[in-house]
């Protein structure tokens, strides 16, 4: 007897496919490879709500004219360590890449350094880009904050303000990255609609139904008026939660000067990037000594329960290269989602590895 | 019948009360009177275990020499927008004040700039600082770390690595700021002495028995071997907490150079200082507009329970007026701990106002 695997794909087959699609609807120059290597490396990762799943929705608002397909940000300001783009609501994977480059390359020339879009489209996972600046030795810092949305409600509140507002932090060391990736939230938008279509509850008191009440269940986003999600530290402590939010919304929106003031009403991007060289500070080896030192003592660190003591990003860095090696298992669904895009752009899907 | 009133100082009595200590201690220059300031800034902003209450263990640092009273930090690296002081043990309050002025002024040059201060001695409340920033106009993040203690587990962890590692923001609005006070941990190590040396118990389950165990006991962090705080998100999700511990400490004794991987054995500080000028972004008036914006969308967000929603600072600062206003309530045994050093010194204890 054989139990059924899900089948398997090549990472370069799912990249050179998705590529495929977002040139097939508009996308200029290196834009379609980005998007669909950024929504690849959230798969990879284990980001499996912020990977390709988007694509079929991303093709939708570039059909809608609601993503633009062409052409580059507009440059707001730049003061050499400090860089505003406009987006103009260009594809927010390719944009966030592009501004963790910049940050990259201006903060080996100053030390550190800040690029902010505003008006971006959605910018997928925040962890996907976090290794374009480990790679080189940097520290970087990622949020994003959504001004058309609001899901999360200040502590104590029940009306909405807030969208989860990630916040991702890569730390090089001298082996493995660091790729922390967390949220103003407990939980996000993503994962709300995922277990409400399986039919799942979340596993604790993660949100507040309408009334105010604290609720497991994520069906409570979705009554009119919506309930909320809860900031982080829920019911007990969420004035943390809250205080990262209100700093991830000043940072995106804030320093971007665009955001809910504005009240936009379409789907898009605020985006804050900080880089910082090791080298500018106290020195690349000692930063690197004492960020090695961390993940050790983590994960030497006696367990509470179970589980061995894993640091941010060791189990999607295995993650994803089990999936480079052995191929790409994505979750159940998304593939069948983008056929009908594929067909309709002629587009053949990528057979899987046998 | 009267109720009996706990007595009330004036503000600047207490400044220069604490200020004539640290002088008398060897302090130089303006740093007996920066410490004074910052600790009574503290207590102003009601968050009195990182206030006065500090300074006869701070003397006592002085008086040991585990505290240098004289001089100025050793520059280790300036690159303009970033810059790396190695404190030489001087007193963190004054070096926090100080490190977050110049990252002001270079933020006003460069459009962001980083101070990290390594070998600094404890910085106190690192709200205390946000309002030097604040009111210039700009956002100030400020962290910090301590690498000589280790009270918090990694999340699934019990064996402790980290401090609480706080993180404060302050965020400029077109009124007061938002003034955000936040930590890795979900409480700290202040406000456990202080539970426990008064018989009482955390709100929840904020820390873990040396066993692993979640526990509201204080008593459970004197234990031999120690029990650990929780970081925020709890058991329930506190992954999100261990995130941010990693961050301020990478961004502390990371880019510091210095850190646990010298196991150093004194009280001290890492402090990490960043500093966004919004004009060089988006724009300062567009800033203002959206976190204006915020402060008011928080506030109008209807309650989930009795109480209406806050904004962060917002009970700081309305504290701290009417303290300026009406005089200072200390929290109890703050001053009696402060007679014996000041008879030794021969400084005056301030008369309460009548």
């Amino acid at each position: 007897m054989t139990t059924a695997r899900a089948p398997r794909f090549r990472a370069a087959d799912l990249t050179d496919f998705a590529a495929a699609l977002f040139a097939a609807a508009g996308c200029d120059g290196d834009k379609p490879n980005a998007v669909a290597v950024g929504l690849l490396e959230a798969d990879l990762l284990g980001h499996t709500t912020h990977g390709l799943q988007l694509a079929p929705t991303y093709i939708g608002e570039l059909e809608s004219g609601a993503m633009t397909p062409r052409g580059e940000p507009d440059v707001v300001a730049d003061r050499g360590a400090a860089v505003t783009w406009d987006g103009r609501r260009l594809p927010g994977v390719w944009l966030a890449a592009r501004a963790v480059d910049l940050a990259c390359d201006r903060a080996l020339k100053f030390g550190t350094a800040t690029v902010v879009v505003r008006n971006s489209h959605h910018i997928g996972c925040l962890a996907a880009f976090l290794q374009r600046a480990t790679d080189r030795g940097l520290m970087v810092t990622i949020a994003s904050s959504d001004p058309a949305v609001a899901t999360v409600a200040p502590f104590g509140g029940r009306t909405p303000v807030f969208t989860p507002d990630p916040l991702a932090v890569g730390i090089p060391t001298s082996g493995d990255p660091i790729l922390i990736d967390i949220s103003a939230s407990i939980t996000t938008n993503g994962m709300a609609a995922r277990l409400r279509r399986e039919g799942k509850r979340f596993p604790g008191m993660w949100a507040r139904a309408a009334d105010g009440a604290p609720t497991d269940d994520p069906n409570a986003l979705f009554t009119t008026p919506p309930g909320t999600l809860l900031p982080v530290g829920g019911v007990d402590h969420g004035h943390k939660g809250y205080g990262v939010a209100l700093i991830v919304e000043a940072l995106t929106q804030g320093l971007g000067g665009f955001g809910r003031a504005e009240k936009p009403t379409r789907w898009g991007g605020s985006v804050f990037v900080q880089v910082h060289d090791p080298a500018a500070f106290g020195g690349a080896e000692a930063f690197a000594r004492e960020t090695s030192w961390l993940a050790v003592a983590c994960r030497a660190s006696a367990p509470a329960g179970a589980e061995p003591v894993r640091v941010p990003g060791e189990r999607g860095l295995a993650r994803k290269r089990a999936a480079l090696a052995n191929g790409v298992e994505l979750y159940a669904g998304i593939l069948d989602a983008l056929a009908p895009v594929a067909a309709r752009y002629g587009v053949p899907v990528p057979a899987p590895l046998t």
